[in-house]
């Protein structure tokens, strides 16, 4: 029988196809997408060393000597930075200028590589760097949500190969994003609990889906995965921002996602997928209800109709056995 | 300079990405999809005649003679009919039995055709379908919400190519559905208007967005189109049922949502897409503030890791021109 799970801190529903479920070997991507068969350096890249746009850098690890990790405007990007917000009436319609901040974090100057085959001080360094952007942006007032994300490979949106990170902050927050703070306030308003701080207690006790074990993080696969392997890490202690963690904890976090990225990279073949990381509202304070967690989606499976008319989504996969088939994979190995 | 949209009923934003936007020609589909170059029957199509799966048949039209439109369950249906609607508990986690039902409704006998070019007496029949097997369905009390469909191509998530529609009906109402509801209604309070009454109004009077008009319906690109060609077609009678309508507006509704169908398949040259009937949740009895309507989504873009994390689309195509595009297509041409 089919089943309904409903996530506890979203309170969304997805549908877990048991009945004629997929084993997750049936998933392991069959293209061969290894970064390591592109040439080291490619002349037509922006992001490779010699081809950098020096007009749209805004920060780079080491300062001095080559670097390693960079920051950069996006050349062509969704928001701009430097403009009035204005809103705009169309008879009952309204607009704004699309202000904010569009940024790229190149990861490493190796065209042919790919996050899980970069070293970890590197990969440190590229949440780093998203930390203090994010703390950078939060100043300008005008900015209300950032989104930090990857894009790897086509399936996930990546337009270009060479291993990057992105980032959009946005003079609004997105209705899906406060109807999610909503969701997570009346849980604590109800239960007086923060229901992701349930939700990896539950886990971590329970070990039936947890993936990677870090000092401040747990990854586990949701009870309600939306698709195959979808994965949360979240932090042990409550905090609502991804910019208030120490510089220990981020190194910790950089530990646990490089390892489940490793796990997908070795076990599944290099799959595409999507990571973001789900920090609260700038003007939200730290409070006892928006716990930030980040989320890792590989896209192997595909969105119809009935998704785009409910938001439910149907994994052909039972997250359980997702959970055992990544925990038994050894990130340390190779394909 | 992008601009932000917001749409009035959803209050979901949109970027406009007009700085760079691609003028809607480009977006024509360069694959050659054309079903006409399909065999008219395949001996191992389940839907075409002779192929039929007795056992599972729901409906058929004609009843007697050879059907033109037929109504089966789905072989390997998402939710099931004839369980216990019990909630079962993992801790703090819930899960139900996925109950509901899931259906199929072949359009058409042909296996090379599609919507597009099937005759609007079948096309009007497949809607009728639609109606008549939503209203039987609310009479089962377990059920929530209904989500009427359609995948057309891989893109859209169809996995057989002979032209067929699908319902799925829930024990539950998606929490999206709930938001979207939640946000008409205080609409509703804030201006003692229903949103999408005030959108037609505007659309019909500006006729900057307006591809095609009926006696009972008219379609438009959005304002906020979240992707290009983003198109709603919505009954002028304000009514929160698809269901309820009339036979004279499911006639008109047909002949409205087949030309924006016509002008895609001439225009854009066969693009995938889904559309979707939302219609109101079940138990919710018609009122002032849910305004039922189709939604059609081309799949000519794809959505990344921006999209996943914040639900706001990057639409690189500016909607009135996609408009003024559709509008010029001759629909009674061929390609």
């Amino acid at each position: 029988m089919n089943e309904l799970r409903l996530n506890l801190v979203t309170q969304r529903w997805v549908i877990i196809a048991s009945e004629r479920a997929k084993r997750p070997n049936e998933l392991i991507s069959q293209t061969d997408t290894d970064p390591r068969h592109l040439p080291p350096w490619d002349a037509d890249c922006p992001f490779c060393p010699g081809n950098e746009e020096l007009d749209l850098e805004v920060a780079r690890w080491p300062e001095t000597g080559p670097w390693r990790v960079r920051v950069v405007r996006n050349r062509y990007p969704a928001v701009h930075e430097g403009d009035e917000l204005v809103v705009r009436a169309h008879g009952a319609y309204r607009s704004l200028p699309a202000i904010g901040y569009h940024e790229i974090l190149v990861e490493t100057p190796l065209h042919n590589t790919c996050t899980a085959l970069e070293p970890m001080e590197d990969f440190v360094h590229v949440l780093a760097m998203f930390q203090a952007r994010g703390r950078a942006i939060a100043q300008d007032e005008r900015m209300e949500q950032i989104i930090y994300f990857k894009n790897h490979g086509p399936r996930a949106g990546a337009s270009l190969p060479h291993p990057h990170a992105q980032l959009i902050a946005l003079p609004i927050v997105p209705a899906d994003i406060r109807a999610r703070n909503d969701q997570a306030r009346r849980h604590y308003e109800k239960t007086g609990r923060c229901a992701l701080c349930v939700m990896l207690e539950q886990e971590r006790a329970d070990d039936l889906r947890v993936i990677a074990r870090g000092k401040h993080f747990t990854a586990f696969v949701l009870f309600a995965a939306s698709s195959p392997f979808h994965t949360w890490i979240a932090p042990h202690r409550h905090g609502s921002h991804f910019t208030d963690i120490s510089r220990d904890e981020l190194e910790d976090l950089a530990a646990v996602l490089h390892r489940v990225l490793r796990k997908l990279y070795v076990g599944v073949n290099n799959p595409d997928f999507n990571y973001i990381i789900r920090s609260a509202p700038i003007s939200q304070g730290v409070n006892d209800y928006l716990h930030w967690y980040v989320t890792i989606v590989p896209r192997v499976t595909r969105s119809a109709g009935f998704e785009l008319g409910s938001d439910i989504f149907i994994n052909p996969t039972i997250p359980e056995e997702s959970a055992a088939f990544l925990r038994a994979v050894d990130e340390g190995g190779t394909r």
